[in-house]
């Protein structure tokens, strides 16, 4: 199963790198250590609302837009499945 | 300051409300404790990406929509912001 921390991390990684700025640079803006920002872009850890806040202030990015990115990550995750899901049915043997 | 949470919660039980299902009926179908539920709802504890699924399911609906509709009230509440801001600079006494 794919959780949807796994997307959220994914999009602060790629909005990070969009704007140019390390774990570090993030890190000193957010006021949060390097090594939870490091786990959460990683999907490893739960990011809070509060951390999610921060970070997007320190990315410079409108919260709703992260949300965004994830929501449209995980329709194109959820179109990809029912795909699979069809081709399944396809290749099983008829009853 | 408002916080996703906050969001996530209207989300859940206004999609919820929308199904027509009780919240016994949600922690009977997640198999969640309806305690833990209502609290989400309420904004008060944060839902992990477990329980969202767990939810999404529940409710029959895409995690990419919940997380659609939470980046949509998100946007609003932003917008809100900062006609709030604009008004305040307008009746600040000129510098």
């Amino acid at each position: 199963m794919t959780l949807i921390r796994q997307f959220i991390g994914e999009v602060l990684r790629a909005r990070r790198a969009a704007a140019g700025l390390t774990l570090r640079d993030v890190s000193s803006r957010a006021q949060v250590s390097l090594g939870y920002i490091s786990e959460v872009e990683r999907g490893q850890k739960e990011a809070s609302s509060e951390l999610l806040s921060s970070l997007a202030t320190a990315l410079d990015v409108p919260l709703s837009e992260l949300l965004g990115d994830v929501s449209d990550m995980l329709k194109v995750h959820e179109a990809d499945l029912m795909v699979n899901l069809e081709h399944e049915k396809v290749s099983l043997p008829a009853a």
